[in-house]
């Protein structure tokens, strides 16, 4: 049965993205240094089906892992947005499900990867998601703002933050206004890195 | 020669303390939950010369550690106050400087404590604090808005956090406001255990 995740990168400070996000600044300011640690991937960059990176090791391997178990992603109108314009042609390879009041198509890529948009709210996009899935893990890809939603629908079952060694000062945090009585947490594994710490949780509704 | 460090426990969602702190209600709503790994372990108990505790394993040697490092203590007036009405007596066994407009004789209790109340800045503290500890670290205790103040002043040579595996939802951050340029970081040292995420960090001015 498909696990409802996320796999989020933020700063100690707990920033997701910097602050003035647009479509020519897409993580905002300073945002992409919250990356480093994957940018120096050799995975990352294959699954976004480029060319680059340096390293192929343990932190390697949890990139390819998370894209290996996501068979649909969600995600908010801002980041479709402000990525659009930058991923290549075939990025997702899965259905992707957009929050959204805008009336649009479905926007049928090239290979495998169909952007839908959804006008009915966050269930109405997980249950589409479900289907699509079909087995494999469903995750919720961001922003913060859609990744808070789904925290406090109390939907989550398990998510990995990244946290880099560096402090942005201000943006947009992943964890702000979550609701404290919907989970119990529990540190499913810690993975040290000297580039990032990562940390998977688990999930149960109180 | 002395370092200077903060050793501090937060919530996944980055909240050193709870909303409505109050003598009564020291660390705020919730607070004392991002300190549960903390008060399972004997060596926090013995520390503060108390009875307790059920655990002594990794968390603890911790504890221990941050005890046996610390030659002298920084700490704002607020968690001063707050604190001053539930600490045992000869609780740090080593001066304590608060910083606080209020003029007030040494509290000099019954072991090792004392406490000085210091009118004139930060880095006057830090200054009395070197020559007490005598080569041992001075520990910037809290509250969060006291380590801000060093850490925003380039002062802060490495320290702990603790990262609890629950959401506080409201409170006062650890890290708000903090200057991006001050610091590079290094993880030095990332600690799994199922009750907490500890991790080190060194730094050095950019």
């Amino acid at each position: 049965m498909s696990k409802i995740i996320f796999d989020s990168g933020i700063s100690l400070d707990g920033y997701f993205a910097g602050d003035h996000r647009s479509t020519a600044n897409p993580m905002g300011d300073n945002g992409p240094t919250i990356h480093n640690w994957m940018f120096k991937q050799k995975a990352f960059w294959k699954n976004v089906n480029r060319e680059g990176g340096e390293e192929y090791g343990n932190d390697s391997l949890l990139i390819d892992n998370v894209f290996a178990r996501t068979g649909a992603y969600i995600m908010g109108k801002r980041m479709f947005e402000e990525g659009e314009v930058h991923w290549k042609e075939d990025l997702y390879k899965t259905d992707v499900f957009v929050l959204t009041h805008e009336k649009r198509e479905p926007w049928v890529q090239k290979g495998t990867t169909t952007f839908y948009f959804i006008n009915d709210g966050i269930e109405s996009a997980l249950e589409k998601a479900r289907k699509s899935a079909n087995g494999k893990d469903i995750r919720i890809q961001g922003g913060a703002n859609t990744i808070q939603q789904y925290l406090n629908a109390g939907l989550i079952d398990e998510f990995f933050i990244h946290i880099a060694p560096l402090f942005l000062g201000g943006g947009i945090r992943l964890f702000d206004g979550i609701d404290k009585n919907k989970y119990n947490l529990e540190i499913a594994e810690v993975i040290p890195s000297n580039l990032t710490t990562h940390i998977r949780y688990k999930l149960t509704k109180k």
